[in-house]
């Protein structure tokens, strides 16, 4: 049985974009099932008391090169950040869950990401959101529709809130079981431990 | 003419320790010279708003499992870490630049790690810093007399200074002429710079 490698991830946030252009190759390498958990990172805020690393200015300002140099180690075109953070992802992470329902999760996730990330395009924009919608084979209207629903929406928040009770503080999180790996920078320890796993 | 890698570190933080056991050898793969600069972080903290990870429970804790991982990645003995934070570390950061002046700067700083985090030493306590002064070939009490003068105390606080008007807002940091790298976790992105500074 392979082990499972639980990805919470959230369009907010550019770290878990780095993170989801290497998280296949990682999970093909290792043998390990990728599950796709989209959550709500200002509800992780929230509930954990912890802060966007932007609310220090010399950890901002570092944050932005830093990115880039995550861009440039991943071979990707430099990153296009919004003018403002945080960026409002709630409808674009629903559409993923929508998206995961119907067997485009991975395909969503990264037209989105690269939507954002790449082209520099909003993520709470209907326009953008429909047009990545449709690229990935979804109908448009009904992908926007279905994020409106009761059921679409408390998806998230049970992933958030499930997240938070498992001792995540922040994105993008990886689960291995009940361990967690925290941030873009420990996929080489995710690495190595699902290898233990394999070898176990 | 090789390129300088500035590794500022604190013995406060396990993070600086782990880094401290890669960064000669990563030095030499890379051809880089190698400079120690010991720092006060909890000046840095105060300079630039930043707060230590425990200040978040979640992530505290996260912080704990963490560093196990990294140690066990390095091939490092489990940390032993103090029952409270912050660690007191302003004396054992000035005997780091006692022994940088003569010529014992590395040897004192993995000894005196070592008895930090692997043998669960107190870094304050004036016997724990002569023992490890003498076992590094100081005179303990010429090194001793030396930390408390004025001159010492003021080059701290200049590394510590001049390390946040470049940019740093934590520990450990590294430069490479003002390119900023922060965290043991940067150390990938940190060689692979110094390899292209070698090949321009």
């Amino acid at each position: 049985m392979s082990t499972s490698l639980e990805f919470f991830f959230d369009f907010t946030s550019p770290y878990s974009y780095l993170a989801s252009t290497q998280v296949e190759r990682l999970a093909e390498r290792t043998g390990a099932r990728l599950v796709w958990r989209p959550f709500l990172l200002g509800g992780v805020f929230k509930a954990t008391g912890n802060v966007p690393p932007l609310s220090v200015p010399a950890k901002g300002q570092y944050m932005l090169k830093d990115l880039q140099d995550w861009a440039r180690e991943y071979g990707l075109p430099p990153l296009r950040l919004p003018p403002t953070f945080p960026i409002p992802s709630v409808k674009a992470n629903r559409l993923a869950l929508v998206a995961l329902e119907q067997g485009r999760g991975p395909a969503l996730v990264h037209a989105l990401y690269r939507a954002i990330f790449q082209e520099g395009r909003s993520a709470e924009n209907p326009d953008v959101l429909g047009a990545v919608a449709a690229e990935v084979g979804l109908v448009p209207e009904e992908a926007l529709a279905r994020i409106e629903r009761p059921e679409v929406k408390d998806a998230l928040r049970r992933n958030t809130d499930e997240a938070v009770a498992r001792g995540a503080f922040g994105a993008p999180s990886f689960f291995i079981g009940e361990d967690l790996y925290f941030g873009n920078d420990r996929l080489l320890l995710v690495e190595r431990a699902l290898v233990r796993a394999r070898g176990a």
